[in-house]
């Protein structure tokens, strides 16, 4: 045996483990098996022959849809077969997020929002049970799947499939398309639990040859109706907030391309918009384009004529009615539901707003806000997208242009021309605003694009 | 009349107008469209048919693939039927690109790079027969395809199409599929020129859902070489550049992940790689994730181990076989070749890579460059997005990290814990290298965050 001698490097490493893991299932899964459709009862099988110890999962969860089923497959695999997974995923929502790391099937995690299981976190990441990489914004994310954090197995949540493996996701298409394209293009496995398996789908939203197996779950998958509350609760501080909003912020600066956070805040301005703001003569004014999921608090300003358009992250149950009624409005497929797309949305929110308005969990004078507290690990989800100034921007509009000028910029390159290149102030002014008038904690929201980071 | 009689107002006017439009061409078109196939005589008249007066048009192309037989198409249209069009498209690369406009076919632009036309453009702006809203980074144009520059035609490019209407792009995805989502899902229409129409296609990059026509073209699809050339031809002082880039800032920084610009200095660096920088023992230390397109000059840096992943806005003509041979390190599809997404590349860039490194046309002595000069208006491409510091970056490198602490942030709140939220020092010390090194020019890439705009 010579250590020297030369072995020839293999160079399609990844490509022959993915054909042998796909070998493998269909050994061990048998009949539970039909080309890409698995049976419900064998997931746990499935996902401990094509999931390694170490391997990088993506479990499909943001704020809205979850991947409910395919999470509790793995909670239930075999420690011993499955283990040391590095989790790259948008949140940590359901208890079955967290659960495979108390169990030892997963030790690493880079994440993006953990609302709902942010003291949990805490207090795993206190205990060593989790290292964290990073807390990202889920652009960021996506991002490093294509860099440095591809996905070796990613397990995605979608509205129905067909027989082939083609997917409809339906109007909550959400963070789906770039999972499943960094996963699939780069020899991962991919695997789908829908809703149904029909004949003929609405719409192809995934095409078949991007997705390893599909399994039916037993009930529908989870999702969570963010911006659908009762307008009553809206108290008269929160009124007094949105007026001053509207006519201190959005008519002064002649806001037309926005992002609004969730809560009771942005609801109220929202919902003052054909009364309060049509009054002061802003309409075709202000709150032409959004970046935003079809809240219901956007009704009366759509019916009123002051939106244009509106693009979404995700969707909101028991809007689908209204936005097949309103497709001038929305961006809608072929079948009249809902497109949305959470990589595109946030971009659309990062390059081509003027406002963003958030809460946080703690912020300093300085405007310098985190969500990363001693017993609380919230994350932020997309707020330092949408709030930061995109340097990379180079378009103007009468907002941006007019925060710039109000901007005190440490510059004096000939390029000024009077016209500012940074929009920072103007995102504070708004978004210092929500966070003085503010009554609501709005967990992973940032305001400000100066943020403390948490560190591992 | 009563003018005050309340007129019930339509919802569904944009899904209106694509029917009337469709029914519109199956009329004209008649024998010469069978499904979504239509002939190649009949192209014209099929533009004609589903462009009208005023809409916004994007017309694929970038600095590689363009979609040419379209192009040129474009501007055989009668301009008394077809006039007034807004062009949101990333580049303008062909000489029909400029004479759809010196024919009144089109008024108004929003782009991203001009390169090859930048001084024809400069003098039709001069002549005020082109209307510039703004020049953009790709991705910020993108964006703002979802926003407020929505196309209502999308012309573009694929490799081949089945009868169904199904795209495959093969390796040069590019831009195709951020454009078509865009328009598919707002009621647009998209038409596919295709180098062949196939049965079977080797993958489905998209979903013939999305695609209103496909027409065969007579001779495939214009695509530009950008990176081969003839590393003959680098320079003893671009050598003397590469090995200062490599000991004064990869080595220093650990630069893991980046994007390089197109040319001989960033090529003689990707050649050094195995020989120069394998010497000063930077294997697996630097240089390891890529955001580039496959450029022949990393080959050698590939096979001695350097390189880990790379991702890639498009791909490179005569690299396709290395490529299917190389699967480990490309992202690729099952068929084996190439999966490129330039939406998804910028963004990489933007959010996950550490350095990147351009030239510009003119820079001033704080750093400040511009690709608009008087005579010529170029644009940057993808520069801004890479060379800029994303703000809404949370996760931390060894290499962002030190550039932070290097960095002179006007900045004391209790959140900076001596590692520093901005990597803007790095990038203007990697770029600022290169442009003091630079004797190449390179328009269209913008080495800084802080730049000046163009305003119409």
């Amino acid at each position: 045996m010579n250590a020297r001698s030369a072995v020839p490097r293999i160079w399609e490493s990844q490509r022959l483990d993915r054909r042998r893991r796909l070998e493998r299932a269909a050994t061990r899964l048998g009949n539970c098996v039909a080309g890409k459709v698995v049976d419900g009862s064998a997931i746990v099988g499935l996902l401990e022959t094509v999931i390694e110890p170490g391997d990088r999962v993506c479990l499909e969860g943001n704020n809205q849809k979850q991947a409910d089923f395919l999470a509790k497959a793995l909670v239930r695999v075999n420690p011993a077969l499955v283990h040391d997974l590095h989790m790259v995923q948008s949140v940590l929502a359901l208890p079955e997020h967290l659960e495979i790391f108390e169990k030892g099937i997963a030790t690493r995690l880079d994440f993006s929002f953990s609302g709902p299981q942010s003291a949990r976190l805490a207090r795993l990441v206190a205990e060593r049970r989790i290292a964290i990489g990073a807390i990202h914004t889920y652009l960021e994310l996506f991002s490093r799947y294509f860099i440095d954090l591809t996905p070796a197995v990613s397990l995605v949540a979608a509205q129905s499939a067909d027989a082939s493996g083609n997917l409809y996701t339906g109007p909550n298409t959400e963070d789906t398309p770039v999972i499943v394209e960094a996963t699939a293009f780069k020899a991962g496995i991919v695997v789908a639990q829908v809703n149904e398996i029909v004949d003929v789908l609405p719409r192809v939203d995934i095409p078949a040859d991007w997705v390893s197996f599909v399994v039916q779950s037993p009930k529908p998958h989870a999702i969570e109706p963010l911006f659908t509350r009762d307008p009553a609760r809206i108290s008269e501080i929160q009124v007094l907030m949105a007026m001053m909003a509207i006519k201190g912020i959005y008519a002064e600066y002649g806001v037309q391309r926005l992002n609004h956070g969730i809560g009771f805040d942005t609801a109220a301005i929202e919902l003052l918009l054909p009364t309060y703001a049509e009054s002061l003569g802003l309409k075709g004014k202000i709150c032409k384009h959004w970046a935003l999921n079809p809240h219901p608090a956007l009704i009366p300003a759509i019916e009123g004529g002051f939106v244009e358009s509106i693009y979404s992250f995700g969707s909101e149950l028991g809007m689908e009615k209204y936005i097949a009624a309103r497709s001038d409005i929305f961006f809608t497929g072929p079948d009249g539901s809902l497109r949305s797309n959470r990589a595109f949305c946030q971009t659309a929110g990062h390059y081509a707003c003027d406002l963003f308005i958030g809460s946080t969990l703690q912020i300093d004078l300085a405007g310098n806000s985190s969500t990363a507290t001693v017993g609380r690990i919230a994350g932020f989800g997309g707020a330092p997208n949408m709030g930061s100034d995109a340097r990379g921007r180079r378009h103007a509009t009468g907002a941006w242009l007019q925060a710039g000028r109000e901007t005190e910029v440490t510059y004096s390159g000939p390029c000024r021309a009077g016209a500012s290149w940074s929009s920072r102030s103007w995102k504070r002014s708004a978004s210092t605003c929500s966070r003085l008038l503010s009554r609501s904690s709005m967990p992973g929201r940032w305001p400000r694009a100066r943020t403390c980071r948490y560190h591992r």
